[in-house]
């Protein structure tokens, strides 16, 4: 026979650590069976209610409130032990080292080490944010560990952080290696060629894993907390990382982790990764793809994946994808757009799937996307893609594999309008195509491209071979009389169709998109010196890193008495 | 100056390629400049329009007419070209070798060609249904060039093949490889170990192609029609052709192509795919997917990359991930559930991300989709991945990393659960994390597990471990201790997830899907012999190869004539 023994504690506010070694000194007295020590949210007094350590009367506690419930032997025994908790907290609250004497306030803090840029917050969700803004104030970068800090707080610190060029992580952020210094919960990670932003902890800490577990390692991990690539936050520390990692030269290949993100974020993160000069993978956890690669972005849909395909980028050589020149300079004012006129309905539609990356709208016969339905399939408008086999087109007439009338009447249509740059043409070799597709279209290629010479513009035809060189129509040759013409000749359709994209994207730059104020590549690439409020674990372990840190002895306004805030706010306001 | 003189000639059927010379041979003759010969539909009545040949009096001709139309230097030159097309038509009619006679219905063809099993048909697609269907009463497999052919008949079509167990390839088939022998538009490709079955016509030519020209071949190529992967038609011939590959010896990896499918076509095609016991590479082009690769089955997004990856199958050695048993045997007779207690959010959410794959529906505290959201987060259902790190969890309270408290509990009571078969736990290590993480969770695992088999029942207990061998808890010493508990311990998410979701799947069998009439392997196994109905340059391309074939003079019903063919019709039906 147990007896169930509690009390409500109002208003006290301890730490968690302090809370955690409370209940299991508490567990390890004599005659006590069970301890719960925790503050009194209903997610909490559920946990007690399902552990039997409940009685009705803690029903009263409230979410400020320090509920302690003991299972015991007998009520004498629960009673003595209850009867020593003031003494247990007090011994805790002596607990750090006798020799360091810890400030209480950020601005003694700062004066006591000076070099500290960064300040770690971890006290509890409804104060951090002010705590956070203070470090912001003074000019510090902040990593940002506790959760349940509201979206509008966070909105409104991280466009102060960016306004003043400084990094803040979080809130949420479990995790981030600043210039191998492990923030929060890290993993021990070599130093490598690798950089890392995540709004993912557990995912940083898997992926970083991986590759110190593949023999590769990592430059820095950037936090940004879960919510930062979410629609209200519009990604601004995954920006400012991104943005540092592209200027640090020991960061060889990033690696970008989220949980899906907003539609918006995503489009503007990606597009923001292929200006950053090197391989980026993203792994955007459960947000649909339909292209692996895109330029310089790859995608990965696993941890394991994301860290195996960085490590395989690390250590590759680079691949020499035949690359068009993206001059845009031979090219007369007006010559904007691309038309492709294709034979192949599967190789219109990847054509069409791969310049989504490149093109904001492609009009086509067959759209992937309604909207850009053809008004006229006989009629390009901007760019366009023409599947010519559809079924619109072959009724009492030809394949045309088979009959090249109707494309090389529509490829001299297109040649003349001086808006179009860029002609997509494939050539399908084979059993059952055209004999010698090019002996056709190859003159008129030639013509048409002479053509637009003399009327002072530049056209470029590339032309996409499907075949082998055991065809019956000589893959050699066809490949030859093409080149001949004046066209690119690629037997990739994915190549050419990234080719193509690539140019007509340059002759219609896009404005560009949101500025972030840059963060000092100092903040990441100089010793760690660093302020700590809250879990004292963490400045135990960045000790042990061997970085500087001070550990502030932080309580929250007014012992955490909710009234006695709220009046202290209204005094405040009333200055 | 030139004029356009044109006319109708109505109920006239001609072929394709018969109508293509004529233009051509219109074209050449002397003081024409253009001409157009084609069948009376609007569209390519408004391709006439576009390219300058045109004359108001043709707005009249009809979809059944036969339209020829010429610039010319004069009228008189016109009228005399347009007064040789009987002649010229006639000596087309006579353009076939003298030599082979040429059989007027399927069913004198097949006399003269007993071996023939396949019979190809490219007539026009309002007659090809018809054609088609004769030849699957023959019992001869089909391939289906024709487009235009209705979406009911190609799902009558489907079903009465699958009914006698025939192939049937099409409607709007381009392509098919069968046995080395190219059918309609094919790329002469190398033999050797993968075999595709693509529901895309140059899909599969450019994936065949590249697979060539990656020094690789293949062993047969199924084309299914583009509308297989449609809701309606069910992917009966996608289904068949799998089926054939997979029983047939020389290939070695599968390759399937298709765009987008509908989503139970994907679903159960997947599922099938899983099941054939060879590597899959599968391209639903513009197809989101948010996991690459689910057992042997991978997923490609561009036709270079299904290529590459698919020669990369080809040419590897098999993977050794360590993979659990799939013993359900040893468990008691309702232990079907998986739980999951993760302290990683962002790993439990990559869980669920997988399980996916394995597990029709799974509970949690943070799901993927809201239907599965836990009614209450202490309290499981059915399968369940829990966030202990979550918000909910961590107000006034160590996060589960540093603190086993909350999960040890948890644990205790998934164990007593009479329903739960395997516990999937992670243990993050690393700076910040609790220091010695196994020291609680290892003797806990050890006694539920033991309580479980005192109870009759057996528990698998699954630990991933993220951490490294620098980290402060020793890697090697965590792992061991966990493994010391009778845990499976993996250092791998992903391979841990779907070790889990394997057994979980495997002790919660689903019901079989959708059978089909197996095709007799021989179908693709034996030398091609075939009857060729419609476009003659399809023989020829087939003879070219070595196979034997019979063209077939096929003309339509009552010469094209609507009219009659209802009567026809009627008449029949009166029979």
């Amino acid at each position: 026979m147990t007896i169930i023994h509690g009390e409500i504690r109002t208003g006290a506010y301890y730490d968690s650590v302090i809370l955690m070694q409370l209940q299991r000194t508490l567990s390890g007295l004599h005659g006590i069976i069970d301890a719960g020590v925790v503050m009194g949210t209903q997610a909490n007094k559920d946990v007690l209610a399902q552990s039997s350590l409940w009685t009705a009367e803690l029903q009263e506690a409230k979410a400020d409130d320090l509920v302690i419930v003991l299972r015991a032997e007998d009520v004498v025994v629960a009673q003595a032990a209850l009867d020593q908790v003031d003494q247990l907290l007090a011994t805790r609250r002596r607990g750090g080292g006798v020799e360091d004497y810890r400030p209480k306030t950020l601005e003694s803090a700062a004066k006591m080490l000076p070099e500290a840029r960064w300040v770690l917050v971890s006290v509890p969700g409804r104060y951090a944010a002010e705590v956070a803004r203070e470090a912001l104030l003074m000019d510090k970068h902040v990593f940002l560990y506790s959760d349940n800090v509201s979206l509008e707080n966070e909105v409104a610190l991280k466009k102060l952080a960016s306004q003043k060029g400084l990094l803040i992580m979080g809130p949420d952020c479990g995790t981030a290696i600043v210039n191998g210094f492990g923030l929060g919960f890290a993993n021990q990670v070599r130093q490598g060629r690798i950089g890392i932003v995540a709004a993912s902890g557990t995912g940083l800490q898997q992926v970083s894993s991986r590759i110190h577990q593949l023999g590769m390692g990592i430059t820095h991990a950037i936090g940004t907390g879960g919510r930062d690539l979410s629609e209200a936050v519009g990604a601004v520390t995954a920006y400012q990382g991104l943005d540092l990692l592209r200027r640090d030269s020991e960061t060889h290949i990033i690696v970008l982790i989220s949980k899906p993100p907003s539609k918006r974020a995503a489009n503007e993160l990606v597009n923001a990764a292929r200006k950053v000069g090197k391989p980026v993978v993203v792994n955007f956890i459960g947000h649909p793809i339909t292209i692996h690669t895109v330029d310089n972005v790859q995608f990965a849909t696993t941890f394991d994946e994301t860290a195996a395909l960085a490590v395989q980028l690390a250590t590759a050589k680079k691949d020499s994808v035949s690359e068009l020149k993206l001059d845009v300079t031979c090219f007369a004012s007006g010559q904007r757009y691309l038309r492709g006129l294709f034979s192949g309905g599967t190789l219109a539609y990847e054509a069409l799937l791969i310049l989504q990356d490149y093109l904001p709208a492609v009009y086509s016969n067959a759209p992937l996307d309604k909207t850009y339905l053809l008004r006229d399939s006989l009629v390009s408008q901007e760019h366009t893609i023409i599947d010519l086999g559809e079924d619109e087109f072959t009724v009492g007439r030809l394949h045309p594999m088979m009959d090249n009338d109707l494309r090389i009447r529509r490829l001299k249509k297109e040649a003349d309008d001086p808006e179009v740059a860029l002609i997509l043409l494939d050539v399908v070799l084979g059993h059952g195509a055209h004999p010698d597709p090019a002996e056709e279209l190859a003159p008129v290629i030639a013509t048409v491209r002479q053509k637009a010479q003399k009327a002072g513009r530049h056209l470029v035809v590339i032309a996409i071979v499907v075949g082998t060189d055991e065809d019956p129509q000589d893959l050699g040759a066809q490949v030859e009389k093409l080149e001949g013409s004046g066209a690119m000749v690629l037997l990739s359709n994915e190549q050419a169709v990234r080719n193509a994209g690539r140019l007509a994207s340059a002759l219609n730059p896009q404005p560009d998109q949101q500025k972030i104020n840059p963060v000092d590549l100092s903040t990441i690439t100089q010793p760690l010196f660093a302020i700590n409020v809250g879990l004292e674990s963490f400045s135990e372990s960045l000790k042990s890193q061997g970085a500087a840190v001070i550990q502030m002895d932080w309580r929250p306004p007014a012992r955490g008495n909710e009234k006695l805030m709220a009046l202290l706010e209204r005094m405040k306001g009333a200055k």
